[in-house]
């Protein structure tokens, strides 16, 4: 059976997450499964992604895996799945074919997110679901400074969620880059693989330095701490997007 | 009675545009009126705007009037607005006192859009509604290049909505800057003021320049003709965006 690799935009707003739910919620994976099922003689396959997304959480360039029975050119599938996946919010912007034991998920040695505040008094109208609200002016040069204490290889316990199914906690951050444009706040997070909630329980805790109500060094205390009771709220998934997934074999896409 | 000056973000999508409708269409208009109507002992009152933007047009900063029976501070105007519009996806991003016979339309010396263009094959999903999806590859190079044969004080005629109103065709362009940025082509333009569609037949004309379909030259040749049926189609509306409004006396805004 021959094997795709997709490269997904979509809005995670009207969604339940990446991941197909038992209850038949509204999924992204759902969504693509339904359109493939249309190239596969009514047969729905199971895609697999480089990240299953949380509820909410939005993606630029999220990679997903399917297998047909039939051999199509890249360009054809990318076109049917686009055709079928309307008008859900969910675009193929690109395909190709990939080695029949290729992962998404396992084949992936980086991953990258971007988490956006829109810090301002006044409500967001543009960008409602694109962001995350916060009111209060936040230092993003402090947040940065405290961020680049986490770097490295380490055991987020502290950030982890509860129901986070990893087998261990040891990840390894890459970039944790605080930026302000304007009157926006972008964290700009890479790593191989990151724990559930981790940027969101990341971006929670800096805030509360961004804030002036922590010192710098608190996050990183926080993480020695390997206490998740002790870090900051998770912040709201709307803030976040799947920016890019990155592969040691590059991809022939179109 | 105390007037306010008003700066306005909005999603065009939900709304008939800016100005309210007759048949009780929503409107962005309205909705402010009716907010304002909680600050003003339930009377509503008229609220004009700089730009009156069409059904699906959005806006980063348009700006509005509002004149209120009592004196209240401006940045008890803007709170109280921003949470009487709620749900609407209309924010007040400032407010401040104006002279009494000032008006965000007639005092506007200076008007600045942005239209936007995702230019690739597979639909918009994060921007969809945000922008005029065109599929084949443009030339955006040659459209800004076409587009300064354009500015100067010319009768814009052949790039008027047969519905103008305006009582003469004669405006001065002085901004038509076409960019890309990745798969995006942006256009900026400015004017002390526009006609009805203007902004919008003149992207859908240079289009035709940007897939090769019409020389550099014509939609110049079309402004010449003063002919609206020898221009192109009239660009989707919801590629467009009010950006700004300049004022000779500078705003106390907060």
């Amino acid at each position: 059976m021959p094997r795709y690799a997709l490269m997904v935009e979509y809005d995670g707003a009207p969604f339940h997450g990446w991941q197909r739910q038992a209850d038949g919620l509204p999924s992204v994976q759902q969504v693509i499964e339904e359109a493939a099922a249309h190239l596969n003689a009514g047969v729905v396959p199971v895609v697999g992604a480089a990240g299953r997304t949380d509820a909410g959480v939005h993606a630029e360039a999220q990679v997903a895996e399917l297998d047909l029975e039939a051999d199509y050119a890249p360009e054809r599938v990318r076109e049917a799945l686009n055709f079928h996946t309307r008008p859900h919010p969910v675009s193929i912007l690109r395909a190709a074919r990939a080695p029949e034991d290729w992962s998404a998920r396992f084949a992936c040695i980086g991953r990258a997110y971007r988490y956006r505040i829109l810090n301002r008094r006044p409500r967001p109208a543009l960008e409602a679901g694109r962001v995350w609200h916060v009111q209060a002016r936040l230092d993003a040069d402090a947040m940065h400074e405290a961020a680049q204490m986490l770097l490295g290889k380490h055991d987020f316990s502290a950030y982890r969620a509860a129901s986070c199914q990893a087998k261990d906690a040891l990840r390894t951050l890459d970039r944790l880059d605080v930026s302000r444009y304007a009157d926006a706040v972008e964290f700009h997070v890479e790593a191989r693989s990151f724990l559930h909630h981790q940027v969101r329980n990341l971006v929670g805790t800096l805030v509360q330095v961004g804030q002036g109500k922590r010192p710098i060094t608190w996050p990183r205390s926080v993480l020695d701490s390997r206490d998740r009771a002790r870090a900051g709220q998770t912040a709201p998934p709307e803030g976040l997007t799947f920016l890019a997934a990155r592969y040691a074999e590059p991809l022939d896409w179109v």
